[in-house]
């Protein structure tokens, strides 16, 4: 539905709703072995990347996403040593990861080399950190990464995905998630973009089920806003490798953020009674 | 930016996005003496009002808005009798304020009564407590109403407006919310909607500021999602005018609820970090 060369558009008639964002020009276009990746340049938000037409991120909002990936799975864990990120190509959860001073190896695994280096192009401050001694960037597919993972060698994994249709499908799955929970050390946990609580909540109910069936002792679904993604509202799935591993974060981070703090840390636990009903609690 | 006649669309060039929703069909279309009012069928979320182009509510989403309108004040206040609503001419939030046994009268001071008659004719599920004996629907100016009501008569100030350009302009300054705190009884509440803290944050920080310089003792930034109005993210402002007055919820409500819960009470105070920086928290 691009109907105006000024707008750029992302619609869905599964859900029956769209996005638009008013253009300067596009950046950028090429098609990957995997996808189609754009770099537009907005009037307001910045500039935008999209994978086959949907919107990945904006210079504007993407901090919301990133810093809920991160802090909160890392805040809560206390002391993750060793985190992988499945996907999240563009690096910028990445970078969220490397603020954490406990953290010593980050990987990130990401199917498409592409999407790194146009990120690193046109996206040059979400790939600050990509030459972080800690860091390792691989271009290779998570699912098989995660099987050829040694036992309880990793103490976070974060699945940084794009929707679960097309490369990403196989990250959303019980048996994807027993990999996760063998590779998991004790006290590991498992983060992973689930998409929006108004129009997915048969997704995340499916996900928390396969993720309890996998093992996880229990999960939790943290709200944001996610203003130019579908609906504005999102959702990341919080799961635990043991029970009562998740601490409470106890005071503000020692590096600057825009989103995240304690207070919303805590906040975002909180279910909506629609979506409790959903999950069971 | 009507483009395809399958799509309704509200975009804005100051905010440069905008929102499409899939049209099945316009029900209703008329201009009252204040403005153009406007009834769609869509195919996802159900029927749809507008305002001068503008998203007022969906049957799918507006739970939200109008329990996080209602429910946090009331619970805040702990025993409001006497409530007000400024706007609100959809009657959702009379609705939800009737929810709670300790009001005694709710009164809603719509300018359009055209706004009541179409959500009467095709929102009737709003408009269910309508006839309820502590109702009373009344169809002036909201300014001018506060300024002729009695000093210290209201337990809860609702003002459920439009944007604060055209009709609602007048709710959105320092003079209106003298009049309000005049009006409000010892212990009295104000909540107002207050736009996106993504892009309308020098708003939302000229409203918490205009609500100190009349008087009121404290103010807070209630945030929570609200997928048609712009950038999914909304919030209210929730004033007192006597310092401490705020409860905290106790319990579960009496009444069913889709998005309150007392969790989400309390979590909707949680400030994101860039936000907390506008208003000096």
């Amino acid at each position: 539905m691009v109907l105006d060369r000024h707008w750029y558009t992302e619609t869905s008639d599964t859900l029956g709703m769209g996005l638009a964002l008013r253009l300067r020009q596009t950046l950028h276009e090429e098609t990957s072995p995997y996808q189609t990746i754009a770099v537009h340049e907005t009037e307001t938000f910045g500039r935008l990347l999209t994978i086959d037409g949907l919107v990945m991120l904006t210079d504007r909002d993407n901090f919301i996403y990133h810093e809920m990936m991160t802090h909160p799975a890392l805040f809560a864990h206390g002391a993750a040593k060793r985190v992988v990120i499945i996907g999240g190509g563009d690096c910028g959860t990445l970078r969220e990861v490397l603020k954490h001073d406990s953290v010593e190896r980050a990987t990130q695994i990401e199917i498409d080399e592409r999407v790194t280096r146009v990120a690193e192009q046109y996206f040059p401050a979400l790939c600050e950190s990509n030459g972080d001694p800690r860091a390792t960037l691989a271009f290779e597919d998570g699912v098989a990464w995660m099987q050829n993972a040694p036992d309880a060698s990793v103490d976070l994994i974060i699945i940084d995905s794009t929707d679960p249709i097309g490369p990403a499908e196989g990250l959303f799955n019980e048996a994807f998630y027993r990999q996760c929970h063998r590779v998991l050390a004790a006290g590991g946990l498992l983060v992973q973009q689930s998409e929006s609580p108004l129009v997915h909540g048969e997704l995340i109910g499916s996900m928390h089920a396969g993720l309890a069936g996998a093992g996880f002792a229990d999960t939790h679904l943290l709200g944001f806003p996610q203003p130019t993604y579908p609906t504005g509202w999102w959702s990341a799935t919080l799961a635990a490798r043991d029970p009562g591993a998740l601490r409470a974060p106890e005071s503000a981070p020692a590096f600057e953020t825009f989103y995240y703090t304690p207070a919303v840390h805590t906040a975002a636990f909180a279910q909506p009674a629609f979506m409790a009903r959903i999950l069971g609690g």
